[in-house]
């Protein structure tokens, strides 16, 4: 486990020393991507006019509608994956019976050309007896 | 498109207007956790002492973290749906070329199925003819 340790970021122009278990890194890249919704909503004059507590709140429910999508994607992307795990398991259990059918076959078509070359010698060997009796009856 | 409402949210005891798209429902949800969050952080006596200002960043920073969070969780399964479907393009191909050799497999069987009978049918004749001569051989 990483120690806690503070780390000093900027906000909104202002210095905020926060103490975790994050990584300065990782502290800077959120402090900069609310700092870029500060820049952002700046250039809203309705946000402008209001109070520095009221436009913290408004940044606050702003990040929070952001979550909400995500956590709503993350359902989805969660429900996507369970149809795929499915579809998946299925295709699967497919893909198993039809080797299974695939060996049988195969298997099937092994003793059928063994037969085959069975009845192929036989009928080769009852034509020759066929045809000494024909030539000796002949003689 | 839904039109433009403001709506009246309670966040941290104060009632603030916010006007946009969204529904007063998911509004007053959104309001809702960030009152969870306040809650949460006025047991901790660090964030007490805090000015309200501070506080306020504290909370945005802590709601972008959950953002990043579950940003960071919608690549997972982004990828994981990746692989997921690479998976499933992989089984339905190898289904597609095992159900192609099985029916190929099953002509197969019934051409040599067709074939054995016709042998096994000239060997009865073939029996049958040399059992004739045999007999007449005999009288």
């Amino acid at each position: 486990m990483r120690a806690k340790t503070d780390t000093e970021v900027l906000i909104g122009g202002k210095i905020y020393t926060v103490s975790g278990d994050e990584s300065e890194e990782y502290l800077q890249r959120i402090a900069s991507y609310i700092n870029g919704k500060i820049s952002e909503y700046s250039r809203i004059d309705n946000y402008k006019r209001q109070t520095l507590d009221t436009q913290n709140v408004l940044l606050q429910l702003n990040i929070a509608d952001e979550l909400f999508k995500a956590k709503k994607q993350i359902k989805i992307l969660e429900d996507d994956i369970e149809a795929k795990d499915k579809e998946l398991y299925d295709a699967k259990h497919d893909l198993i019976t039809t080797k299974i059918k695939l060996n049988t076959s195969e298997e099937l078509v092994r003793n059928l050309e063994t037969a085959n070359s069975e009845y192929q010698k036989r009928i080769v060997e009852l034509e020759a007896l066929l045809a000494n009796k024909e030539s000796s009856r002949n003689k």
